[in-house]
């Protein structure tokens, strides 16, 4: 029992480091499908489980990624982003040479549950708008945003093309910047809807971003509740902006 | 085949819920155990694997975490940590009403390697000095924490108690301000020898985050590296500090 139970991380550690070599060496380019798990286990001359398992490490790892279905494929790289930064995503992805794509999911105005009550500041009986988005880069979904805005600050903004900046048309159409932003980062898992829109299962980690942002009047205007998929993204804050 | 797929998540739904709630509502109070996987299985009247389905996904969520050996238990509230202000860990600790605690797990001098001598800018072929610490929460192992100093910039460091706070002693025995912070959060997972100080399996997610820090006359000075673990942590910042 012992023994089997040292031997066992030695050899999946020796799976994990081959399959990561390839991967770093570019042998296995980004985006590029990995063997079948049935062709990986004949390969290292081992069990289906043992193979199984230095996948979802690597999964975990940020390495690579499985399409359901489809099988494993190597995860391109991390987009970096500055949650302080209110910069357009599609502004973001294109100083990385990356493309991006934002589906509209749904609009709904409605009274506020308790987390965006909570965020905006607001009795958990006002109704709110409510923007679900899907992004995409490199037409990978990598991030669900749910956009909640007061309702008052925002007349009739439902109108507008909602699948663009949101920050520009603050700006544009309402003339309110962002003065100031408050965020949390939280490791945590896909709720249901998110992880579907992910392709995820539901219950994987995901990394959830609140944030909370305030017009130069210092009014609370719209808070976020982005939720990332973790091998898509690195948070890089530089205290020098 | 689709009955069952569209079934299996509602049980697990259910008994998911059925425990957030009592977890919420505080009948099973901050580091309770939770009863035993067998008994959970009888109270729910369904089978070990959707009850160990089920606990896995509150594990991710950071609900609950597992001692080996011992069994599952209710997670203490998340740490708040803004990772701009140097702020330290036991400082931080107490101005949340909890209790901070460093043991001194290493200290070596060695040839960096590549992901710190990245970090530090340096040669490859450059020593420094690497002091590993882990960093308690109420007693509970949160934090495993790689510090990695410039040799030139820290004469005789190691003879210090570092135990206690690294920013204090810069600023006592050096004289040295941390004057930028740079810094990156990656969800990522744990390294065998994390995992294993933080009480994780190999390959469990975990929050990664490298800092780099400048001094007042904008000479980089030092890098960190931290693993926290993922249901322990919540990141919080403010553009307006």
């Amino acid at each position: 029992m012992t023994i089997a139970m040292e031997r066992a991380p030695t050899r999946l550690a020796m799976i994990k480091n081959t399959l990561r070599e390839r991967i770093a060496s570019g042998v296995i380019g980004h985006r590029s499908k990995l063997p079948s798990e049935r062709d990986l286990s004949e390969l290292f001359d081992t069990t289906r489980i043992t193979i199984k398992d230095a996948l979802i490490s690597l999964e975990t790892e940020g390495l690579i990624y499985r399409e359901e279905r489809k099988g494993w494929y190597v995860s391109p790289p991390r987009i970096r982003y500055n949650p302080l930064s209110r910069s357009h995503f599609e502004k973001m992805a294109m100083e990385q040479h990356r493309q991006a794509r934002t589906a509209l999911l749904q609009v709904k105005t409605e009274i506020a549950n308790g987390e965006q009550a909570k965020a905006l500041g607001i009795d958990s009986i006002c109704p709110i708008h409510i923007i679900e988005r899907l992004r995409y880069i490199d037409d990978r979904a990598v991030l669900f945003v749910e956009n909640c805005l007061k309702v008052d600050l925002f007349p009739e903004i439902l109108k507008y093309d909602l699948t663009t900046s949101l920050t520009h048309l603050f700006t544009e159409q309402y003339g309110y910047h962002t003065q100031r932003s408050r965020f949390e980062v939280i490791p945590t898992s896909a709720p249901k809807h998110v992880a579907k829109s992910l392709g995820l299962v539901e219950g994987q980690p995901i990394l959830k971003i609140c944030r909370i942002n305030y017009k130069q009047d210092g009014e609370l205007m719209d808070c976020e509740f982005e939720y990332w998929r973790p091998d898509a993204v690195m948070i890089s804050i530089d205290s020098e902006g």
